[in-house]
């Protein structure tokens, strides 16, 4: 049953500087900050929150193989990787879960090599520079779905 | 000071359609639900909101125009031209408002040339595949915007 | 019971000059001697036709919407829109009729931006480089397409 | 005088298969159905028909050929070689009779190598999607420009 | 007679906001000075200009053919529509008159999909980035032209 | 009975050379080795072999045809038509049988337009650059799923 | 003497969750059933299989340069990375060994970015799209290639 | 002070011929009009004019260097250089004055190579198609631009 | 001895309609004239010539394995052919004799699918756009590679 | 009469290395070899020949001029300009005379930029490959060419 | 103070090979020496080096950070990932540390896939292929960098 | 033996003015700063330097023609033409001395044209972003290069 109750959150390289790194791009939040709100934003819906980050595409496959085994869904910042991971792709396909992917800056402002996304044609749905405030969303629209799922 | 307390929600070609046009993409609900949450959405933060849909490429550009003269945000489904208009994202940019763009079904799932969006690169953020709750973070993450430009 | 039996016949930008307009590549007839064709042939299958012009990309999506709900087919010359409309797709898409896309003349021979159609993927079939018999052609399509519905 | 009076009908590869190959792309009828109404619609017009088949790019190339010696026009459904024969372009342009190609499905509805025809710009006109009437309909415009030219 | 002694001067989406918009990229100057300046250059040659401003593509169209019927020669800053219609070429082709495309900012230092007109194929010639200067500039070679053909 | 008993083998152009042709490429084995070895390995699966070899397009589009009439699968080396052929591919999709699609050498190690195949699509699988191991591997891949064909 | 007598089978991210994956395209065997069969087939020629998975690019790079260390060739399904990495190119091309490159499901039936393989020009060949047999085969093959190469 | 009162006016490649090469495209014009078109229209404005033509990017190019000591901006018809000479481009951003980039001839009508400028993009701006009173207008506009810079 | 004296002149696709087709582009000599021209340039050399044409790919591929058995030399008109043909170029790369690709006119003046030739890369040389004379500039030149190599 | 008698051979940059650079590629011939047989070849037509080479496109371009005002035609090798220079080409068109394009090596074997030619559009036809005997037919073909001028 | 003191030399995958992998294209040299160049470069500074090599792109990443907190410069040489990872390239943006980029090898030689490098547009500059010396003008150049830095 | 010694420093368009043109991107030495510290450099290790700038591309085309007959190798910083002369690299490959190719800013941060270089493909290396270090450096590796050619 508890297994049940779980969302997986990923971060993907770099988001361990977060706070640090190009405040000017990625705001003045620390992942620290986005770990909490995660963790409230859930509890909030009745669900617990698994929160990693990950510099290593093969670690973060392997986060979302164990989501997989233990969670409802999993919200998907893979930064860098968003852009050059295959594998990351295809492990989001054979998990089946429902998947939203989040990114702090919107990434259509930036190299065009960073409008494309390998991950959103898995995801429900895409949301891009509303900062910290989009992982809480992507909380929201997966406890939704949790809930549509446990009542049919 | 009226003026101050609005914003905008803009709806593209085709969305007048919505709850008859392939609900298998767009979902079940129609226009009149959105506008009704859109309000309700809005008057929670003590805001007003001009909520238009239009087919007409034009129309939507003078939409933003008055916009720009009456509102404190943009939130724009901007629908098919969101791919093909430059003469909105001319608009956008002229009227210097914050905007959120919005799709209903996740179009990183669909056609090719869904993927490009002119809209986005002025766009404070983009949310995409979401349906009706898209709008209501859009309403969110502008009401927060509006309340830091009046706190500053 | 009357609305089951109309086609709309829809013509795009430009079309209205049509007898004036380079008659060396769109032939000498104008418009009316083309709707005079279209209204002849529809009652030899017992149909009656909508004929409409418009310049304005907005009122051809909303003329397609109006086809959605008294049509039962609709026969489309989008001129221009043709291949730079991704609105007028949505439109014919969402009203779920059998369409056909005629050209008066072969846009094959023409500049490249021409051989590309966005709206051939929801069509029936094609038809480009007849004059206005293309237009006879495809009345017979839909006529017996709705024949075809009507038997079963 | 017999000679002026006859349209080659043209099948490229696979077509003799018609009726067992994908049904649900091309329909059901045979070859032989078409080769019925194309000789009925022809005599309708007074006009004689010549009807192959071939597999063979270079036994097309010397049907058209064969055409320019003896027939007013010609009607050909490429199939496969519409996409690939620069041969059969030229052989086209060199007897210098009219043309009109026709494709049984709509070939905009298939892959993206099928939008591209190497025989449409030196076609009157194209037809795709129609099934065996898009045969009829070639025929029809041929013996309308035969008799153009017969009094001029 | 009076009819052969105008021109038009047509103005696309966005250039009302004139003056307000961008000023950097723009200029200071509102559309109302510069429908002055046109008046005062087209007298100076003995003409009178037909000014007008829409953010309708649609409507552009519609007034190429008015100019088509009442014009000696048209002025064009087609703005975003420079960039994306078709229809707008296919009407400037229609009328046969001889067209200058004036834009206000240099496109060449802008997004590359700038840097590509529809329009300017059947233009006499494009002048770019003179701001009101060129709406005058293209006045006078219009003038010119009027002149010779007057005198052939 | 017995034509469910046998597969076909289809070489494209060039194979007849095999041996004297490029030994560097494509190996010493002459063409009735690699027939040899196809009648052996079959024989071990109780199946028979038709074997052919054409250097026409044509040709091996009909012997398609054929092997839908006859055999329970096709090993296809297509040589350089693997590269051209869109008429191949249509007779493999038409004939609806299992397909190994073979090459002698290692096509990804020669010019980028022998990366492309017309044929992998319709295939079950594809085996490249083990000389004529390759053929006996397809053999008995198709032996493999045509046992499973008759034990359900 | 045992090194010279080992290959190495190396499996890349996802395989892990072989059986479980998306069955309809990777079919219903699991990793261990794959490994069983390595070691049977390579023991029949007299040879002892070195079988790793795994889902890190760089621990895949260093089970390569092991390989160079004690293995006669390497059998290599690097699922996703065949497609996204150089630096497994980098280390096949530095041990120098005789490579196969496998895949369970036909690649050219799928998205367009798994047609290209960073692998494939380093390989002695390539086998794709029948499921654990091409593992077979590959062992089948070095084996074949590593009596040759004691025989001179 | 006579240094700041001068204009450079720069020909590139083949313009020498202007008159006898291809007046269809270029108009009747010589060289040695435009020359005195020039001197007569920057001595309206109080300013001389150097007027030069080279056949050799490096003159050119060393030209624009001359400028840059002597003059206040540059009038340029690169010619064939403006779609092949970065070292132009990077002349005249070095020099930092004002440029305006003039064509004879409608470059928009001509071969797609000659669509793109390397010199646009350090302009004021582009004026092409308008024969030689594109040179008188360019020497208004850096007069203009003159005057507003002695002016603050 | 007589083989090794034999060149094969080989000539492609609707040749055969030579003098008829085209003559603007192709000129008005038959192909018996080349021939003629062909026979009479060998026998200054001492060489015969074995002259031929075909609309079959396949022939062509046949005829090139056949002058591989007899022939010194090929001279290749392969028409279009030359543009699609990976067929022709596997053949002629097998024979391993010295080409030379002959053209009557000058394909860089035509489509830009005829500036692309897969013969090229194995041929001598090329030589196009000077009608028959290429032909016998193309005898002349293997004469000479004929007799160096009977000199060595 | 004397410059009515006259052709240009006009050679681009590094020729003058020929014998030296490259021998592998361009063969040991020096241009002084190529000069000689030039004048020889010419002299057997009753024709002069003007031979030179430069380094410098400029002086190419105005090689060109010269050769309109006192040659019959143009034999043009122009190196690595012809893959380069708008401005040769520019020159070329505007003296209107006939030229024939001449390469040492086959272009077509090299890397992919030499196989564009600016020149080969505006060339009676292309020789490529054949070492000095290309300069020998062209001029062969320039004097055929002024010989039927001479007549008509 | 000590950390102030440092330099970073960092090295990406297969790096570790050096000196058997390939020594035609990287030479003799293994790391160990390359390392020990490095640190007596750094000595005759006054720099201390921490010098790393992984094949992995995370932990490269992570060796990033780690420079960040303690080093004043980094020398990279990453391999095949400086073609590839996106996730380096942000942890070099994040850290804002000067960068020199290093290939032992010209890459510029190779594949094209190697001309492309994510990590130049960070980097002061990019030296390439110089072997070990390029490590040594790295240090060099961060080492006045950092003098420069401690100047102002 | 004196010619033996010396290196040739080539110095591309526009670089004269060093120091003048864009001190943010090129810094602020001058040309004869740089000289001066080649000569120095090369004289440390026993060499001369022949330093030269032009900016024609020609001229840069014979000096290293000069460079070939009394050098020992070349450092060339070719500014613009790096990008656009073919001429150079076949004057460079055909000379066969040991190039380095220096740029003084790091060109990969600039316009994506700057990325391409037609020279680095025949150089030693490439070292780019380090203002007049680069010169330094590359006179080195040349002087080492030198000395082991001496020394074999």
């Amino acid at each position: 049953m508890p297994t049940t109750d779980r969302l997986m959150v990923l971060n993907g390289p770099n988001l361990n500087l977060l706070g640090q790194r190009e405040p000017g791009v990625y705001g003045g939040d620390t992942l620290a900050t986005i770990e909490a709100l995660c963790h409230d934003r859930a509890r909030a819906h009745g669900l617990a929150v698994d929160f990693h980050q990950s510099n290593h595409e093969g670690e973060l496959v392997e986060l979302v193989h164990a989501a997989g085994a233990r969670c409802r869904g999993i919200v998907v910042n893979a930064g860098a990787y968003t852009h050059t991971s295959v594998a990351l792709l295809d492990a989001l396909r054979a998990v089946r879960l429902p998947v939203v992917e989040v990114h702090l800056s919107n990434v259509f402002q930036r190299e065009s090599f960073r409008h494309h996304s390998y991950i959103a044609p898995v995801a429900l749905g895409v949301i891009s520079g509303f900062g910290k405030d989009g992982y809480a969303f992507a909380i929201d629209a997966l406890a939704a779905r949790t809930r549509e799922e446990r009542n049919t």
